[in-house]
């Protein structure tokens, strides 16, 4: 039986998701940011702590002058870009629970389609924090220049293990595609897909990821507000207490280029130990959750993270996936709101607010008796329910 | 009475300060933790947690590879670069009350003025975070384009309504450059200055600021391992317990080039609420302390944060530093490793380290009955204590 949650998520908002904002990162920031105030019931002289992710182009100072923020007690990034988009939840927590802050916004808002391309080579943002002596460094002057460079390395060893083919990966698109024809929100509104249709769709990076293997490039802004228990008890919204919130960054392992931990690059040894970690911080494994948001910024994370969180054996995440468990009515949902790949990329942070939704009941796609939600991203994982 | 702190420095450690040192940014990082390490006691395999600033050129995945650490559970990165200093210290209590980690590890390491130009217009590092939207487009495009001319700017406002000189400004050098003088880790160990040499220093921006009321850009790293107090008790090294450390970030201020809170830049409004929250949190009042680190980027930042936190009132600055408070046997002993004008200048991070030993009675210029030290960075401050 799991504690009762010292913190929750309060409110959530977002700008639409599209490929041309035709306005700033800042002020996506700061409408998405509003939004989310707003849906808690709180004012912006309320907020006290700000999150976001070292890639993100908007500043603290710019942030709070735009939105009237009084006094801040705490402001953070994250490194790691979305993988530990997750990660975001866990200082929140921590920040809450010390007693630090009363309410937490974080936020992360791109314009990565219309001002830069996040998914090319060289795309502003693309290079992490620590350019000097950064991990890209093995990659970069090798010829694997963008993120589907990167992911397509591994996904061959996954393959090549367990005889995988692109049109399995297929699987998951058509999937997410699914689920973001009936959800308002995304991108992919009412544009399901063929397994014929993605297999119809050019390499990217062959024989591992086409064109639709890969999350879409948005424009968009989203906010996550986190707050005592005792406060969200006093909010407009139901309280989703965050039951657990863990990260893991081991030794020798990179980010998306994480070639070099172990013989075995079919597996993430990250995402195990974030597994085993979120179990023993609330006692609830990530297949006892109703509903699965997991990080999709190339369909083969689908099949890795699967595997990784325990949802099915190594090597069976095709068949778990052609069985139908990933279906709104199947035994693990996932991503109802359509993932990165449906409804749009904004590094990880919209995956969070549908679990938000989901937990709430709320969602366009909304999965039945939902009582706990499992947001992953690779590197970190949390736990999160109604309260 | 304040409460027994729960979270406690437990090592420091750092390089030599040099102007050219020979080696990478990274390398420095690894040698400054790993001697904040052995200063604990502590294994590479006992760090859980590792905090820098948004400006520091190493990243996670490197330092962790370098170093052997087994496993984070936690990263994170301070924007406003030193101003948020202390802001690390924050950082740590808050993920090591939360229960989130047993042993964070601080770090920032520089070659500031070998490999870059950290005071001149255009170095690498001197643009926040969010540059697309940053506020420091609001100074480029009109000349002021490096900090001792958006430093100077608010120097000569508090100049004219009080009626300072920059040879009043000069007391801090020599104050500061007193103690460096017999701190053999300083860059100007043995090198005392007068007034007179002060003053016939060049002038970088007339009629602030003189060569010498700017602080070194030095090659150099420093670190801060911070446990639990029940952690620090088994440890070898007397704990240094955070009593308190907090942060404000206020609205339309921004950060060396704060010129829109109001209508009276003479005074630094953010420092004054971190000095209310502070001696709030803690119960004990920068003024109680023994011994004052105050962030000395150039030397009228120590005027107006004297005033700031309560030890003269505003406009006497000046009086309170001739009359020698400011002396290892003064009322209020400024920065007795010489700070950064004196010893080098790591960002604000030598600073602490300097109050960590201060606190442990193991400085070379070792003020007598230290109970207390105030840390403070304009945007956060700490009051630490041995325990």
């Amino acid at each position: 039986m799991a504690d009762m949650p010292k913190a929750a998520i309060v409110g959530i908002g977002q700008t639409e998701f599209s490929k041309s904002s035709g306005r700033s990162e800042l002020q996506l920031a700061a409408e998405c940011i509003k939004a989310a105030l707003d849906d808690a019931g709180l004012q912006t002289s309320d907020v006290d702590g700000l999150i976001t992710f070292t890639l993100d182009g908007s500043d603290e100072v710019g942030v709070t002058r735009c939105l009237g923020i009084d006094d801040l007690k705490f402001t953070s990034r994250i490194p790691q870009g979305g993988a530990a988009s997750v990660a975001t939840i866990c200082h929140a927590m921590s920040v809450v629970e010390s007693g630090v802050c009363d309410v937490v916004v974080i936020w992360r808002a791109m314009n990565e389609r219309s001002q830069y391309r996040f998914g090319q080579p060289a795309a502003r943002g693309s290079i992490p924090v620590g350019g000097g002596t950064g991990f890209m460094e093995w990659c970069m002057p090798f010829g694997a220049q963008f993120p589907a460079s990167w992911e397509a390395l591994t996904a061959q060893s996954y393959m090549h293990k367990y005889g995988v083919t692109n049109a399995d990966f297929g699987l998951v698109s058509v999937q997410l595609r699914k689920h973001a024809a009936t959800n308002p929100a995304a991108w992919f509104y009412r544009k399901p897909i063929t397994l014929e249709e993605h297999q119809a769709s050019r390499w990217i990076v062959a024989p591992a990821l086409r064109l639709l293997d890969c999350c879409q490039e948005s424009d968009g802004g989203v906010a996550v507000v986190v707050a005592s228990m005792a406060r969200a008890r006093q909010l407009r919204q139901t309280p989703v207490g965050i039951f657990g919130a863990v990260t893991s960054m081991r030794f020798n392992h990179e980010i998306i280029s994480d070639y070099y931990h172990s013989a075995d690059l079919t597996h993430l040894p990250i995402a195990e130990r974030v597994r085993q970690r979120l179990t023993e911080a609330c006692g609830i494994a990530p297949t006892e959750t109703q509903v699965a948001m997991i990080y999709d910024n190339f369909t083969p994370q689908i099949f890795m993270q699967l595997e990784a969180f325990g949802f099915c054996r190594p090597g069976e995440a095709k068949d778990y996936i052609k069985d139908g468990n990933l279906e709104i009515d199947g035994r693990s949902p996932l991503s109802p709101n359509g993932g990165h790949i449906g409804e749009g990329y904004i590094h990880g942070m919209n995956l969070v607010t549908e679990g938000v939704r989901q937990a709430r009941g709320t969602a366009a796609n909304q999965v039945a008796d939902v009582r706990h939600v499992f947001l992953a991203s690779g590197v970190a994982g949390a736990i999160i329910g109604a309260c």
